[in-house]
């Protein structure tokens, strides 16, 4: 589980170092960055927890990701300039934390035995909803439904880890599976520039 | 309760194309147009049952849902152009899914003994607050706030289901009143241009 | 406890009255300025209770504060122009609201043994969050998060509390104390116009 523990941590500092820059980006004051911080990292989480009544929700009986958000947040007010030169990591990070973050949703859906399509619904939300609540705070319309292949990651590796858990590989090999999936759909979208397909609608509608 | 069950399919479906409209409009990717569908669809009666602690949320227990919402929105994608001669029937259907939801909610509330008027605010919550987050997904000011008397028909209905309740009116009956007062006040509304009154502030405050 | 009570009507009238202003600014129609205020007053307790698992939320046990919210959005729409030579007043109501829904919060994480940091958590979540909501249904980036030391002064009260609490000092001396350093730190803020320190990026970022 030590390999699941340290990938969790770095999603979730991951997460929240994301979250600090756009806070930062949007001008909000230091209160504003650590609250923007937070909610990126638990915010997915949160929101499943609550939807399937897993109260008080993770992060009030587990304070350790307090800190470690507090921290990587004031990391990345601190060296908020050097980041630049961090986007290939941090990108790395991001998505790590995607697949993990997917992972721990599918698992939760498992353990209250609801059905497959909503437990890769739940590893969505706790992957991809903790940016949609980042970028409603900032008030725009969340990036993942405009701009980027970045749910569509998430699902895939959510259904790849519903599969392989039917077929009851081993736990580990199905972290790494996944977290694999995720990492080259992204990896594969952001080097070829592919975004899903938009619809427009007559003009005189 | 066949009609109930048909209508509530009709409601559910209507409610997922408005969203899909909305989402198109807004030009959001195939992702985005998914999720503002199924948001607008069964946002209010998941935060309904977020509030009064009926978890694992409705559509998580009865996946049907998902499938029916999944349906309409890819209807809705295909036949985008030709919705626009439908748009009377799209305004009948969103119409008795509003006095539908309405019902469900306050049907809810009644079960777990809570006060009429909190169950008339339940009954609201289900049948509006869909497209309220809808909008702010969209990064709008919720049209109900602004525009249309839209959750004043959805509150007059949920008073009348209650009156019924209450002088234990047979189910069907009132099912049938109560989506009749809501749709007769929709059409009202929209017939004699009707809005709720807007009281404006002095500049210099 | 009637002097805390007392403080609890005001603090939530102010709020809702703060948030009535908000809506009519906004030019919102009656429906919306009644959910404004409503969600400004009740909605930090809600987000409260909704993430530890107390629900029914606490407005929908006891209406009370349902009619307290009723009448004073009314007030506010009657007396909307008179309401700028009471600004002084209100700004100490919804001061004293905030210190009061700070201590509340804390109370509550403390009743369900969270730990401290969450129970401080808790408490600027109940003071706050409200008009977080409030912002994000007008569709503005939260006032709180760009220009005020407004969270800064419940987060500070709110560990005050703890610490009393820690220390068995009686309640009532605690909530007085509590408040008055909320309302200290907020009169310092305004009189000299502190704010919270902002980090910019780099532009080409």
């Amino acid at each position: 589980m030590s390999i699941f523990n340290l990938l969790d941590i770095l999603g979730t500092a991951a997460f929240a170092i994301s979250g600090a820059l756009a806070a930062m980006n949007r001008r909000l004051d230091l209160f504003g960055i650590f609250i923007i911080a937070f909610v990126t990292s638990i915010g997915g989480g949160t929101l499943r927890d609550v939807l399937i009544g897993n109260t008080p929700v993770t992060w009030m009986e587990n304070t350790i990701y307090l800190y470690l958000i507090g921290t990587a947040t004031a990391l990345a007010i601190i060296f908020r300039n050097k980041l630049n030169y961090l986007k290939k990591s941090l990108f790395l990070f991001d998505t790590i934390g995607l697949g993990i973050f997917t992972i721990i949703g599918v698992e939760t859906g498992l353990r209250v035995n609801l059905s497959p399509i909503v437990c890769v619904a739940l590893g969505t939300t706790t992957g991809c909803f903790g940016g949609v609540i980042r970028d409603i705070l900032c008030n725009e319309i969340p990036v993942i439904f405009r701009k980027e292949i970045y749910a569509t990651a998430s699902i895939a590796g959510g259904i790849a880890y519903m599969i392989l858990y039917t077929f009851s590989i081993e736990e580990n090999i199905s972290y790494i599976i996944t977290t694999g999936i995720v990492i080259a759909i992204r990896l594969l979208v952001v080097t070829y520039k592919v975004s899903l397909p938009i619809f427009t609608l007559k003009q005189k509608q």
